[in-house]
């Protein structure tokens, strides 16, 4: 049986599924990362000078150093601020409390509570709606290939700080992790670029970096540098990109990325230095060490294996049970948030009273406890605002555990319940409290208009369970509770996030002890395959919701089933201009369409007297591209090709990378209409095609790994009255639900991802 | 100007200097990372039931588990042999120099030096030449797709064993980590494949892993154990593999392999929990860690900066002259070694006789020290194994600094340069005298024929004169000399091996201390850019030497400058096979060619009346199936297509995944031959293909990105006369000095790699 040639193709020209869900997410723009070769990029510095290349490289790591540098202080700008405002408000609250004034306190703290709430979430609804959440979903979609708009400007980022400093120290049940993650991306995009938008440095040097490649390794840089600022850990914040933010990675980037991060940690360290002299105001001498347990000898045994698998299995369970509500959670706020400003506003509000309101309530309900004798006037009733035992209402030689967790910063309560050697400290009623209190907090808040982190929400609610189950294991094991804290912190972080080898890294880095390694191991890798089991991790699921295409590494089994011919069939035809193409057409094809990429079909001249009107494919050209070209007027009265010398004086290769012009902007007269335009040297020559045969599988690997944003299908049968272009795939028809609403018949091969 | 048809090709029949640089390397074997899906794939247990799945998932970790536990036992094994051997040796020795017996002592220790390298190198020579050198350039290359043959069995991994057990006792200046590497990554590969090739298990099971993809990532975790028991360091193991030898990550590969780590340090530490109680001979205290500051406070200011730059810019200098240099004695070891069996036996055995003469007669030349008063009867001067301050020749109460480098096995020699607070120990002279016997040592010894690596010859060099450059630094530091013979180990390893992150997080392991975090960074990081500005890594070198097809991550920038067509145009003609095609001509096709994929075209029923006689591309079959093909008289006796149930019933999936069949083991009858084979089922119609005007950079990272074997170039002119495949590429077509060789005018485009 030979095969029928597929000529007559059967084109369903209307709009149909896969064209809906992409037009749903239309703002949401691909990036260019596959290097564009037309004639005029081989005239480009790439393919010139060694000075231009050392300029290059010395930009590169001098960029890398900035993005280390300004990271590092904007960090520790943010750790000032918030230790400084959080502790005066506490310090306040605690003077109330003293004279049991308790309703003067409590109207205190709320209130500022609020203020402070009120500037993070009226910043974030009213400047910059991108600023809000932790911003890492949005990133790792941008290294995947999607670009968010407003993603990474100024005013996102002072917002972002701002905003930042604003929410955690108004107590929220969020943490400065994720923003700083966005506030080291957002750093580098903007040295990338020359500074904000409107006031870019025109630096000649610059232009290395205007291109969607290197931005993208320089995002990379911060997203790292952010990690690294966050938790003081540069391995670890290597890793994190490495493994859940970035799609494309190489050793270079491996070791600029590295250079990045070492140089937070030498800003961080500088500035503990000086601060421990007392210079920074009430920033404490514990700074930004969550826990360090470098000087404890850790012991454990086999029986030990028990409860280290149970904290795993649960850190598991707890894990993706949280990723399920706040799915729910943010399913709800998504609907009140889109009623508009006011509705944002009231939701960021209501959740900083409740938040208040119980931070400060429930403490009252914990007894008091007497202090250890050993520890009376030395640490033992604290009223200050660090410290272990605070007094809160309690007489004087008792203390109120629950205060010390709650009426605290956030770094602090981590600090607390993580201590060491302090077994009897905590009773079991007061602990139960807190985790159901930061359970709550931690689905109700973390979709609110503001900057927030998801790290420091599940180390509380992970240290909580963890103790919980340090003090169930008392007299049966060797482990510190403290210990116990951070296992259940780190269990309940792979649960939910599903990393390993980076959240591994970081606790090592937090942790500084070596000997803790192997059970954090086990730890991390129970609590990550029993949440596998149930659900996505919560950035997957975050980015589902948030619709952004993001491809993933595997293809889905049934996409061996499908080739991308039959994918091209339910697309509309694909739009193809010629080599030497008329303005009016041109104007056309831009206006009615929004696609980013057009292949440039040539009429051949026929060989041996066969058929004319022969046609092959010359490339593709972007649509900034031609933009640029009726922006420049760069038309031609006859059908020819132009001179190279020609193109050489009307482009640069600066102009080449031009964006964001809209059409619109564009006049062309009716004169010019009639004129043509070569587009031959502005044509990508050497685009990656597909032969229509292939599974969308492979045509899937092949798209991710080079990094494609167009992928030109091409005729499986050679004759010469076959249209040399078969059709175009973008992100979009890569995807498995948007290929699954298009060919329901595939859903049947579902759910055997996991041998891939 | 329209283009002519590129319908005529210039075809050159002859071998040329493509073909020939292939030929030379022609018994390495590309690899199949590429899926191959054709009919029979598409019944494969990747489209099948959920159970088959879960019995792969199951046995991919317990796969990996087993390679952790394998790989920590061996270590410890290798361990325990080493330094029981090495250390009953040597406490001979030193009886026989407290009785001022010198010659009997030298002849004593000669001797047995001499007979542990005999049998390690004859172990080599004989029975597994694979088995000589580190095999981390190897394994470098399997993962890049190219299979050298005999790596793997298990020959060579007893070989390995034994051999490095010898070696290492016997005092030769090699370490037993990169052996561990290949040691890993060969328990991996035989779990895989179900044991030695000619007793494997036949489990069913097991048949999942029969293929090149899961056998790749198996090995991966191999390599990772091994560099994880050579340094205990499971994260660097990691990070080792992922930076220096994968070329294809993913984020699942990650936590596969830290599993696989995490397993290996648990078997160390309960292997070292064990001998504490002196269970293991005179495996000593020390065990396994080379050097454990963490309880030392760290202390360095901003002065410390210029020893630490300097040892950088040293490191990195003495790294790249270490390259050089290893690369000529290693060109004339070569020449050496090429001469047959007996050749490679003499110069071990003479480099073991010269290492004897160094180490027993150069301490010689030392001067007796006075021991410091406070350290007397406790721990100087010591007359056993290990210790620091050796009495060899010297009176009670003096010590020999040289012997306490020399006379001890390299692992105490590496503890003993870097101990701590022992600043008054070494005296100038003698660590002059020991560098530069180890800067020889070091040269002379790698490319003998015994398991040896690279890593502990580094080290040691590096700690020389890293300590040396702390003497010298004495009065202007705050850091300890100890700390600067790290460093300085540190910036030979960056500077010679250009690792960073991964070297970074094994001496963080390693020394167990991250306050030496930033500035071991920063020393890596200079040397490894001083050492980038001269030659290559030393893993590069030994490919190249080698003639391993190793294929960068990068393409030149000369590569945009000729397209696949003109690589083309300069091959011999592409074979092509029949959609349904003799047995006779597969038969031909298979004895006269060294090709592993043949394009296969079909003929397909002309539409609209055009000429007669338009063909397509079916896919690509490869070899090994068309001999399987032959070898199950798969044969039809009338060209027709076969039904699908016929092929299931012939052909198994397990029957697919055989390899190593060779042609002239077939036999097919006269009758036979003029019968009929219908490739259509064993085709992968799905191959990876490029047009012939795509640029050789943008078919280069194709090839790489998607790990392929073969690359179909298709023509650009679409005619019904065109053949369509215009040629085939592979691993060799694409390597950079193969294109130059053919291309030589593409030469003057060189020197501007860094860029990219």
């Amino acid at each position: 049986m030979l095969r029928q040639p597929l000529l007559i193709r059967n084109r369903t020209l209307s709009t149909n599924s896969l064209a809906i869900v992409g037009a749903k997410v239309s703002h949401i723009e691909s990036l260019d990362y596959e290097i564009n070769e037309n004639d005029l990029f081989k005239q480009d510095w790439r393919s010139r000078s060694k000075v231009e290349v050392l300029q290059y490289v010395f930009l590169k790591w001098l960029l890398a150093f900035l993005v280390g540098l300004l990271t590092g202080l904007i960090a520790t700008l943010i750790n000032l601020a918030v230790e400084n405002i959080a502790g005066y408000k506490l310090l306040a609250v605690v003077k109330y409390i003293e004279q049991k004034r308790y309703i003067t306190g409590f109207i205190y703290m709320a209130g500022a509570n609020f203020f402070l709430t009120l500037v993070a979430a009226v910043l974030c609804v009213c400047f910059a709606p991108t600023a809000a959440g932790p911003g890492i979903p949005e990133i790792k979609a941008y290294l995947n290939g999607v670009d968010t708009p407003n993603m990474f400007g100024a005013t996102t980022l002072i917002v972002k700080i701002v905003g930042s400093i604003g929410a955690v120290s108004a107590g929220l049940d969020l943490g400065k992790e994720g923003p700083l993650v966005h506030i080291g991306s957002c750093i580098a995009s903007l040295l990338g670029q020359g500074g904000p938008d409107n006031y870019r440095i025109r630096w000649r040097w610059l232009r290395y970096f205007n291109n969607d490649r290197d931005r993208r390794d320089l995002i990379t840089c911060g997203s790292s540098s952010g990690v690294c600022a966050a938790f003081r850990s540069p391995v670890g914040g290597v890793l994190f990109s490495l493994e859940e933010v970035a799609t494309w990675w190489r050793s270079a980037l491996l070791w600029r990325t590295f250079f990045s991060t070492a140089v937070v940690v030498v800003v961080l360290r500088a500035f503990m230095e000086y601060c421990k002299s007392g210079n920074c105001g009430l920033f404490g001498k514990g700074g930004l060490i969550m826990f360090d347990v470098s000087g404890v000898s850790v012991r454990y045994h086999v029986v030990d294996i028990f409860p280290i698998v149970a904290i795993g299995v649960i850190g598991g369970i707890l894990g993706s049970l949280y990723n399920y509500l706040l799915h729910k959670v943010l399913k709800v706020y998504n609907v009140i948030n889109e009623k508009g400003k006011l509705h944002k506003l009231l939701l960021s509000l209501s959740v900083s009273i409740f938040t208040s309101i119980c931070m400060y309530g429930l403490p009252f309900l914990a007894e008091c406890r007497p202090c250890d004798p050993s520890l009376q006037d030395v640490s033992c009733p604290t009223t200050g605002r660090a410290g272990n035992f605070k007094q809160f209402n309690c007489p004087k030689g008792y203390y109120n555990d629950l205060a010390t967790l709650l009426l605290t910063t956030n770094d602090d309560a981590v600090r607390n319940i993580f201590s060491l050697n302090t077994s009897k400290e905590f009773c079991i009623f007061s602990l139960i409290i807190f985790f159901a209190l930061y359970c709550v907090l931690g689905l109700v808040t973390f979709g609110i208009a503001v900057p927030s982190g998801l790290f420091l929400p599940i180390i509380l609610m992970g240290s909580a369970y963890g103790r919980l189950l340090g003090i169930a294991m008392g007299p049966y094991t060797n482990i510190d509770q403290g210990l116990y804290a951070v296992l259940g912190a780190a269990s309940l972080m792979a649960g939910s996030m599903r990393m390993t080898v980076s959240l591994c890294v970081i606790f090592l880095e937090l942790t500084n002890n070596l000997l803790l390694l192997p059970i954090t191991m086990l730890v991390l890798l129970i609590a990550k395959t029993v949440g596998d089991c149930f659900n996505p991790s919560i950035y997957d699921i975050i980015l589902e919701l948030k619709g952004l295409p993001f491809l993933d590494a595997h293809p889905e089994p049934w996409m061996r089933n499908i080739t991308v011919g039959e994918l091209a069939d339910v697309k509309p035809a694909v739009v193809t201009l010629s080599g030497i193409e008329k303005v009016a057409r041109i104007v056309e094809v831009l206006k009615n369409t929004t696609h980013n990429g057009f292949p440039v079909v040539d009429v051949v001249v026929p060989p041996m007297g066969s058929p004319n009107g022969a046609t092959e494919l010359h490339g593709l050209v972007l649509r900034a591209h031609l933009i640029l070209v009726l922006k420049k007027k760069w038309f031609l009265r006859e059908r020819r090709r132009t001179e190279e010398w020609e193109v050489r004086e009307k482009f640069t290769s600066i102009d080449l990378a031009e964006r964001g012009v809209k059409i619109e902007e564009v006049t062309v007269t009716k004169d010019e209409m009639e004129m043509y335009v070569d587009l031959h040297p502005l044509t990508n020559t050497t685009p990656y095609t597909v032969v229509e045969s292939i599974s969308v599988a492979k045509a899937m690997v092949l798209f991710r790994q080079v990094g494609l944003r167009h992928m030109i299908i091409l005729p499986k049968y050679q004759a010469a009255g076959v249209y040399p272009v078969v059709g175009i795939l973008t992100r979009q028809d890569l995807r498995a639900h948007n290929i699954l609403s298009a060919f329901p018949q595939l859903a049947k091969f579902k759910g055997s991802k996991k041998g891939q």
